[in-house]
């Protein structure tokens, strides 16, 4: 998805006006401006010792997508920024920073958006202590709310996804690597946290239970899409769009749809070379999978299960009937339609 | 501390009746038990895929010495468990649990009270996610209370023990290693669980909030006592009876009171070369260095540091007045003091 804050529109990106995304997203300016400024006070609540790396971690600032599902699905007006969804965004931003310091340990990734890694920077251990306090501090700024109802949807959530991890990481190892797997693993890793923005979000704005639940399920849907369509840019993304090598997936045995497909659609020679491959990180067969993902159709159904998750989400909001909420989520939900679209254009 | 559970009376504890520390723990049993029971039963809230690693985690029972406090500090007589302060107890132990895990991570153990511990049993990667599911599932637990309070407290005292162990893994690389750091160092790391836990307990009994906050105090006080006490045992304790090797402070570089005050002490070669020693790891003159502490007064120094704190502690209770909970609790400090007795007579 693109970054609500820097990204340029794609010279592929259709009419301008009412679609363009950057005219889109600039309506969340005013909200993201006291996001950051927020997430910059509450650097002061940290202990003096650790404000430094703490202040690292926060600036790190991602695309900011759970944010702006917040801010959506509560949406009262652009000029208009509740306190309360600004305090909901920090927090759902906070947990999602946290998991981000702790998943780079287990990747041993040195790089993110450009600047070294917390656990690059301060060492694993500094790291892992590290994303514990900004978890900590999460729930923290989430218990100054007058009722339990965000500390008790957000930490649920954040037990959930960190299963989710737990589960991608046991499937390095064993055998549980199939689709219906992958489904589990991701509504949880990454289509949780989408979830609860939405259903936090719109509850934040009043609407009553049912209709909070309907904008909940949209961002499980998105979510689930949003992660395919992640797991498909790794193999038909743009190198310098995405800024990362192609087939980073592979390389670290992750059972992504992609990955599943292929396997289940190789000759049996063929699949056990590439399980090889994955298992031992080499990627020198990189272009000749990506080519087989094309001809076998892997891309078509990966990209079939993408726009069906997006429809679900589509779908998932009518309850919530024709409010501006129901307007800018869909609207969201057909940039992340457009920018999958445009991998298609790649594979051909 | 003993452990309330399974330690037996040591054979030089005084006066039985009153004052035996086993019919004193005994008067926990039923509120222990039911702890065991809810956190067990905490399982089924974590996801199927899970649950067994979960257990693993909540089995490893510690010393319950939080839960003590907790009980202690709200007690309501000896056949009345409340509830609301198992539900306290299970958060703060859970909270304490899942630092252990990844504690164990940092300090590459491999055995916790006799079993492989998680990093050991499931590798690192696994245990950093099963500790922060433990965390996140303590602050679910928290936001079931009908107020918000224990999920402020929790999670603030949760962010302040990160940072203390932040400090503590920064002091292996740099300068700051004086007794100020380390006396704020365990004053998070360590005293802050512990205050939580008298703080709430005595909240949760209906205390208003002065004398909860003097309960909180008191467990401020103990909990630096206590830590002060673990790494005096670390060079003076009896090997059988504290189930690991002399000196492992020393040997992993932490500059505990009894190593920082040694160091001041010793003429300034000698001083360098237990620097050296600990920077390395290196045990081989650990005899030298106990004998060291007890001739240098570093042995009595400590030792009056622990005493000096559990005084505090009592006096901590005076708001409190002549009620059962200040009994207990002082008896409790009582059990801590005659176990750093024990360490004298190690001394000499």
């Amino acid at each position: 998805m693109p970054d609500p804050t820097t990204d340029t529109p794609s010279p592929s990106s259709n009419s301008p006006g009412k679609d363009d995304p950057l005219a889109f997203f600039a309506r969340l300016k005013p909200h993201l401006a006291r996001l950051d400024t927020f997430l910059h006070e509450q650097l002061l609540e940290f202990e003096p010792e650790v404000r430094e790396l703490a202040a690292y971690c926060i600036d790190a600032s991602g695309k900011r997508i759970r944010p702006a599902l917040v801010f959506f699905s509560g949406w009262q007006g652009d000029d208009t920024v509740s306190e309360d969804h600004v305090r909901l965004a920090a927090v759902i931003e906070m947990v999602h920073l946290a998991t981000l310091v702790h998943d780079d340990i287990m990747d041993g990734a040195t790089l993110r958006r450009g600047r070294p890694t917390a656990t690059e920077k301060f060492g694993p251990d500094t790291a892992v202590l590290l994303g514990d306090a900004l978890f900590a501090h999460a729930l923290h700024v989430a218990a100054q709310f007058p009722t339990t109802a965000v500390c008790r949807g957000v930490s649920r959530s954040t037990r959930r996804v960190c299963t989710g991890e737990i589960m991608q990481t046991l499937a390095g190892e064993n055998t549980h690597r199939d689709t219906a797997y992958y489904r589990r693993v991701i509504e949880l890793k990454t289509a949780e946290l989408f979830h609860i923005s939405c259903q936090l979000g719109a509850a934040l704005a009043g609407h009553p239970a049912e209709l909070a639940d309907a904008a909940g399920r949209f961002g499980r849907h998105l979510g689930t899409a949003y992660q395919i369509y992640d797991d498909l840019a790794d193999f038909f993304g743009d190198e310098n769009r995405i800024g990362k090598t192609l087939g980073t997936d592979l390389a670290s045995n992750k059972a992504t749809l992609p990955l599943l497909l292929l396997q289940q659609r190789l000759p049996t020679a063929e699949a056990d070379a590439l399980r090889h491959e994955m298992a031992t990180g080499n990627t020198a067969n990189i272009r000749l999978r990506i080519r087989q993902m094309a001809d076998l159709r892997v891309f078509a159904d990966v990209m079939a299960a993408i726009e069906e998750e997006i429809h679900s989400a589509e779908t998932a909001l009518a309850p919530l009937g024709d409010i501006e909420s129901t307007r800018l989520l869909r609207q969201l939900a057909a940039v992340l339609k457009a920018q999958a679209a445009r991998l298609r254009s790649a594979s051909s």
